[in-house]
């Protein structure tokens, strides 16, 4: 196992720690257990005693495809709930191989300068790093990456520096672009009161990963590989379209939230579309597929060009698209794009930014499509801070209150992704139940409703969904915890063996003898964790509920509300 | 018993009702009961499921001396939980005159048209309101006064019609002066979501209160009076000086709040003091001692002139001068007084406001002391609704997470009124606890800590103050049912033959035989009824605790921090 690299910003002092307690934990289920028991519970999470823990999955480093996840947990400045997210690119292999299984954040400077932090195999540094006051991520790892040559990047925009709920914590790709990021529940907010612009990993002549049974990890490794590659959904429809394939499927199951959550079906979809998408990638030399994190075979990520040829952005996904298209009236793909590399360089989570920006055209500070305006919020007043930027940069709920807006689409803080929970309701047991707020990624229930993926459940009904979300839900925290990206669970709910693949893996390198039932226990223990410290930060079973007006209002074109009963929600816990 | 006027915004009907299960109660007893009962506890506040009560208390219409308060009562847009204000005003009374116990609004209009509603004694109207769009109170009940004479007004300023968190309820004064407020909460706001700028009450004829026994009444009502005029405090301090008598105590005590709660002192303190506006009353033409409500005897309202003995504010409280003063570093009481009228006229809660902006100073938006701008953000921004106006309108916790600032003095979401609970440990004990959010009018343990009223609680120190609070907060609970101001309260606690004039005056009127348990019953009874509501909003006994900076930030001059643990205040509950 791996050690705790723990840097103190109060005293700007760094030490070394065995994983003692924590040991046989990784990614999610290392940044939970080390904020559930270290953080307290009703701290400000912009105040010293909150922590940021960077933490690469169980399987991050070795060759285990798409297993490149670096978790990043604190209490969340926007939930004030426990908060993991997972991110691809390059620096968790990096942590991973210099033998880090955390690195930890902790207290807050006492003067006001930007520092960051340049971990290589020899040692860690705490660098000044005032000159970089203001700048955008692209700009950040671009002059980083002339002074340290190819490594790891952790950055936080001007977002994260201002301390908004809407910041993002951006994790450069392969191509030294800072466009993954750890998005939502405003991390970069919690880096940015730590005064950190930056995390440099360095991971040359660093040891590399340990595996006791290398030949039994080779072999299931590949098992994995396989299993990937021949599931229709990882082995083809994600590596050809991406996420943004979902445009029209959402679109057509009528759960494609438009203009702010007022209609299930976005009349302009197909203009948005991942069909549309890849055809402008290849009649403008970008890339409809594209790896966001070395050694991974589903390629989900793109590269979009402007329409002169010139790069615009990437990691271009089906819930920015919805956010600033459907959700904002907004049709252009250009436009959005725009957006999404807004949204990249300022260090601001998609889904919370064009979530906000859609109630506060609900709210009357711009109108739907207003897309010229939608870049100006971005570019001149996030980016700058001004009073509107930081209201908006703040997140939904608050510009919701703000505003006098009563549609506002969230679940403990956090705005609601790309799919309306009316109209594909195991999503919504997931938005309402999970320890993270209003989360697809929490328990994907759309692979099942709409994907038939792991069985089918009607999107419909209530019937089912509770129990559809928990599995689904418990096998996502333990995904999350093993470094192995979300989307191998397409395959993984189908095929028992890529199932099995991942134990087998995990116990050819660490030598354990662990069984399909310790990964869900795992997952299990994980959810657990989070909940008790919701639980001892004040949620109850009443933050487990969507807003009132999802229960009352019904949505086109099925019109339907949400059904699941509470006493039916309540039951989630029953584990 | 009176009747229940229930008016419906969604279908624009009228009707009366018996009191029913609701017999026997008055004010807050009566505005809690109701929305405890009637209002589901996860609604928008500002959604068409909320409610918004007025109810006079038990003994309004009456000649009870000091008895004319009016309670208002709604699920609150700043706490998200159950709230009553209560206000002094002549409106009350006449509501009582016409036999009303309660006026319900329910529902939300189809349009966006603003109405008002006409009440006398022949009939109910709502009326159209557009004309009056945007006015400030002190022209709304100037124009209404013309229309209808002598009348009492319930209004709301640009603040309410723009559903602003801050937003209070005016009530006009004897000088048809709309000074009174039920500010805290943001009760303007809900006011304003259903669309209703004014309530017009004309009791001309009306039948008045019936007292069953008018000779017992009219002996306890002197004891009642005599008692009053007896205390030093009701009898002397309040009717000399009024509340601003308190701006030199507490600064002695320590526990004047400067600076968004930096220090316990105020170093310009006999600037802004009680003595400082008595001596402006008097060299101005202004008046030092004046009635907020007919039939008062403390008489602790004040007029206050300008330089050029032009009329400029009344109702100049203690807590306003505190909020714009110390907490802002203003030292000009002029200048405070301007903005206490500013506040008035826009319909905004005087402490949250002023809260916010030392929030907003704090958070860079303003710096410390900068009294021009202050005027601006009140006058320009949120009377004209700009972003930044609505975004100071949302109240100090909004405005903190907005602006970054971890020092946010806020309990439920409501700013902490002016007396610093590390100086004032009993004060701090009804902040944490209070149903209401930091309220200091809950159970004001200044009588007791500072004061000595009711004996004598050392306030720096922990013990013995979460017993203090919640006799204090069920004595409350019940004199705010009767329609008795807080000030009866100096009397009540250290003279028994007055607090007994209580239940007298009540058996008297209404042929009962309540004894001094009964009214410590009622005290408990709506105490309960509203935790009951605010758990069931998904409240619990970690939202019962003061902010982590007050536990951790000693403040001069005492430099201690909040003292009293998490598990004495989880035993306030305990009766």
């Amino acid at each position: 196992m791996g050690k705790i690299l723990r840097i103190n910003m109060n005293d700007l002092t760094v030490k070394t720690e065995e994983l003692g307690e924590y040991a046989g934990l990784g990614g999610r289920a290392l940044t939970s257990s080390i904020i559930a028991k270290e953080v307290p519970p009703l701290c400000h999470p912009l105040g010293p005693n909150n922590k940021l823990v960077a933490a690469p999955g169980l399987l991050t480093g070795t060759t285990a495809p798409s297993s490149g996840r670096c978790s990043f947990g604190c209490k969340s400045p926007l939930t004030e709930g426990i908060k993991e997210g997972n991110v691809g690119g390059i620096v968790s292999q990096k942590l991973a191989h210099l033998g880090y299984s955390a690195v930890v954040l902790e207290g807050v400077p006492k003067d006001d300068k930007l520092r960051m932090i340049h971990i290589n195999k020899d040692k860690v540094e705490i660098l000044p790093a005032d000159e970089f006051k203001g700048m955008g991520n692209y700009q950040t790892v671009t002059k980083l990456a002339e002074r340290y040559g190819k490594v790891g990047i952790i950055s936080i925009g001007p977002a994260g520096e201002q301390k908004l709920s809407a910041a993002s914590i951006a994790v450069n790709d392969p191509d030294n672009r800072p466009t993954r990021h750890a998005g939502r529940g405003g991390q970069g907010a919690v880096m940015g009161s730590k005064g950190i612009k930056a995390i440099v990993v360095d991971d040359t002549e660093a040891p590399g990963v340990e595996i006791k049974d290398r030949d039994e990890f080779k072999k299931w490794s590949k098992v994995f590989s396989d299993g990937l590659l021949k599931h229709p959904v990882t082995g083809k429809g994600l590596p050809t379209y991406g996420t943004p394939i979902l445009i029209n499927i959402i679109n057509e199951a009528g759960g494609l939230p438009a203009r702010n959550f007022s209609n299930g079906k976005f009349e302009q979809a197909t203009k948005i579309s991942g069909e549309q998408l890849v055809e402008n990638c290849k009649d403008r030399g970008g890339k409809a597929t594209h790896i966001c994190s070395p050694g991974c075979v589903i390629r989900c990520s793109n590269v979009y060009n402007d329409k002169d040829g010139n790069y615009l952005t990437s990691g271009f996904e089906y819930e920015t698209i919805w956010a600033f298209g459907a959700n904002c009236d907004i049709s252009d793909l250009d436009v959005i794009a725009r957006l999404d590399r807004l949204c990249d360089d300022i260090g601001l989570d998609t889904i919370e930014t064009g979530g906000t920006i859609a109630v506060a055209m609900e709210g009357g500070l711009l109108p739907f499509g207003d897309w010229d305006r939608a870049i100006k919020l971005l570019d001149e007043d996030i980016r700058n801070g001004t009073p509107i930027g930081k209201l908006i940069g703040s997140g939904a709920v608050i510009t919701g209150r703000v505003l006098g807006v009563t549609r506002v689409p969230a679940v403990k803080g956090q705005n609601m992704p790309a799919y309306d929970p009316r109209s594909i309701q195991g999503i919504g047991v997931t938005y309402a139940t999970s320890t993270m707020g209003a989360d697809h990624t929490a328990g994907y229930a759309i692979a099942t409703n709409i994907m038939k993926v792991g069985g089918y459940v009607d999107p419909l009904k209530p019937e089912g969904q509770v129990e559809l979300s928990r599995n689904l839900q418990i096998a996502t925290a333990a995904l999350d915890s093993a470094g192995l990206c979300l989307f191998t669970a397409f395959a993984v709910l189908d095929q028992p063996e890529t199932f099995e693949a991942i134990y087998r893996m995990l116990n050819a390198q660490y030598g354990l003898n662990l069984t399909a039932d310790d990964v869900a226990e795992l997952g299990k223990k994980v959810l657990k964790i989070e909940r008790d410290f919701n639980t001892r930060a004040g949620f109850t079973n009443k933050d487990d509920r969507l807003p009132e007006f999802m229960y009352q209002e019904p949505v086109a074109p099925h019109n339907q509300v949400f059904m699941v009963k509470d006493e039916e929600l309540d039951e989630f816990w029953n584990f």
